[in-house]
């Protein structure tokens, strides 16, 4: 069977959730919480189950929730955007990224990914008949512009950036916020995906979002997720915010390739998102990641720093000079803890011996992985 | 902005639905139930919101899930499955149709749809990088073998069909079930995506299923919805059924296209699906077309023969002129009933005067809804 992937086996995230399973190791590789959500949303759900909404909603999304995000977007970021022409829901992020590829990326054209980049990006765009172009960040994870600037040409069609970064949990200065502005300016037909999913899991720094930026939100697809902001990687519920000449475009696509999205989900979120404050989910993740900071004090491992996300990258050369995909499988099996290869993130397979803990678990869970990985 | 679906606007069912709330007309356009769901499903619902299964299912679907598929599967059709290797539980239908064509289509090859068609078949082909090569039924909706003998070729990748049809409501018999299988033996690079998301509403004729013939279940991907099955449009969960050397291709692309499927409706339908019995589904739908038909007995429309699905057609030629969709437009206004014109469904927007209303409505939907239709 003649593949149009020949490049892709099965995503890492599978991967390794297996392999923990398998082995019964500490599952700190795939992102998702393990803790309960907030007990509101259950009884909302149950509460919606009984209320009819179990027919299509409309295509672009059931109207108290787009009402829902355009409200939250006006409260955190003070931009006014009009619910029925610039929001889409869509069936996660990973749908929404992929619906904008298809209907925006013309047979040829490039896209330019940074990585190390979340693994769904390159596979899109190459099945939209675009060229993915990948540039490296430095080993810091600090964005080579220089290079974006070298490599953006008249045949980009997008910029996919991801800020807060997932696998790194870096993020974006204003310096580079600057020089994003700078070659969307300097390219006014390339237009800006800002996967910013993870945009209130963020620290001590400040997020720069596309939101606040008038040259970016005019051409950018903002890609957000309710799995991340509420805690229900499983719900499968994302949403993309972008202007309406833009959004028209990806609406003929995500009608044929989804239609709709999940109505009892869609309609818990519009109840819930009014009544829940989003700001306070930077201080929740603060306090996890420095308690598994803490806790892997004495471990030989190199943390570097998580500035958003729940993410935590970690380098291993004191340890082994294994591959960071053999460390892994190593870990998941000698040590009883799953993590994430950074490798796996690059085209290039650039292997700089880091691998990536998802510290989005009880504190129980951190305390016992922590252990594991401090008896190394 | 160049967009990549030039012949694309909204679809009919957008369309349709909208200008029914706006005129507040009676809605049979769209498919969809106005009636309650099977209580049962509101409380596994109700209770499994309380569950904690918020995160991420594995990519192909919720284990338990599959093996209810599969175990249906078996009742049904007497065929095993093996639920790991053979299903893939997709975000409805149309998702699981879009992500095949993505992950099978390469840039310039043919994919044979019989219009009239359902919708999303043809822009998905399109975004493939493939070509849709539309061969027209004959007017009463039977399928000229001979012209789809005389179509495919060696660049034909895929067929498509759809039984129970839609808009139609007719079924193939086995003349044209025996006619499939020699044009799929003819060709035997050629696959057939089999679109049996009616699969359960069928009437008094035998139902040919993909799943009944050796050399078509080696090579179909056979589609099926659990929207229409149990009433739940809303939810956005369907399956594809097809062999592990083309079912592994279409996982590499829907991980990067949706990645799963909503967790809480996947446990619910897993916990649902062992308890009922769809084979009632059929004359539960046959009661209501028959109400439907005789409620309309003194009408002026021509009702063509329903079936399967939960349409009925109509010629209008004794009422009007008008072409089918001006006639819809002028219905939804002046006669307050919406319908779906069937020229849409053709690429040539072939016009034989029919309409199609959706029968999945109360009793009383449908009594207020003929009392309209007959006054004209
Ligand atoms: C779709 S599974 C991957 C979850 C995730 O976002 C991550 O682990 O980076
Ligand atoms: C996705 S809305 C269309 C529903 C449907 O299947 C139909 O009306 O034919």
């Amino acid at each position: 069977m003649q593949t149009k992937l020949p490049k892709v086996g099965t995503t890492i995230f599978t991967t390794m959730s297996q392999m923990a399973n398998e082995y019964q190791a500490i599952n700190l590789s795939q992102g998702f919480p393990n803790f309960p959500i907030d007990p509101l949303i259950e009884e909302l759900l149950a509460k919606n189950s009984k209320e009819n909404v179990h027919q299509y909603t409309p295509m672009a999304g059931l109207p108290a929730l787009l009402e829902g995000i355009a409200a939250l977007v006006s409260r955190v970021y003070q931009r006014n955007i009009h619910p029925a022409t610039e929001i889409l829901v869509t069936a996660g992020a990973t749908q929404g990224i992929f619906a904008a590829l298809q209907a925006l990326v013309h047979p040829g054209e490039e896209v330019v990914i940074l990585d190390p980049a979340y693994d769904c990006y390159d596979p899109a765009v190459h099945l939209a008949g675009g060229k993915p172009v990948h540039i490296s960040m430095r080993e810091d994870f600090t964005i080579d512009w220089k290079e974006v600037r070298e490599t953006v040409n008249q045949k980009t069609r997008i910029l996919i950036i991801n800020n807060p970064h997932n696998p790194s949990g870096k993020m974006m200065e204003e310096s580079d916020f600057n020089s994003l502005v700078q070659v969307m300016g300097d390219h006014p037909n390339l237009i800006l995906i800002s996967d910013e999913v993870y945009e209130f899991i963020t620290f001590e720094k400040k997020h720069f979002s596309a939101h606040n930026h008038e040259i970016l939100r005019n051409r950018s697809i903002i890609v957000s997720s309710f799995g991340k902001t509420f805690h229900l990687t499983g719900w499968k519920v994302g949403y993309l915010i972008a202007p309406e000449y833009i959004l028209k475009e990806i609406k003929k696509v995500h009608q044929y390739l989804v239609f709709s999205v999940n109505s009892v989900a869609q309609k818990t979120l519009a109840d819930y998102i009014s009544t829940t404050d989003v700001t306070t989910l930077g201080t929740f993740y603060q306090d996890k990641r420095d308690r598994f900071k803490e806790l892997m004090a004495k471990s030989k491992f190199e943390l570097l720093p998580s500035e958003g996300t729940y993410f935590q990258t970690a380098r291993y050369k004191a340890i082994s000079q294994l591959s960071d995909v053999q460390f892994c499988e190593w870990m998941v099996k000698e040590v009883g803890v799953a993590a994430i290869p950074l490798s796996v993130f690059y085209e290039d397979s650039t292997d700089y011996r880091t691998i990536r803990f998802c510290f989005a678990k009880t504190d129980e869970t951190l305390v016992q992985a922590a252990e594991r990985l401090c008896r190394i």
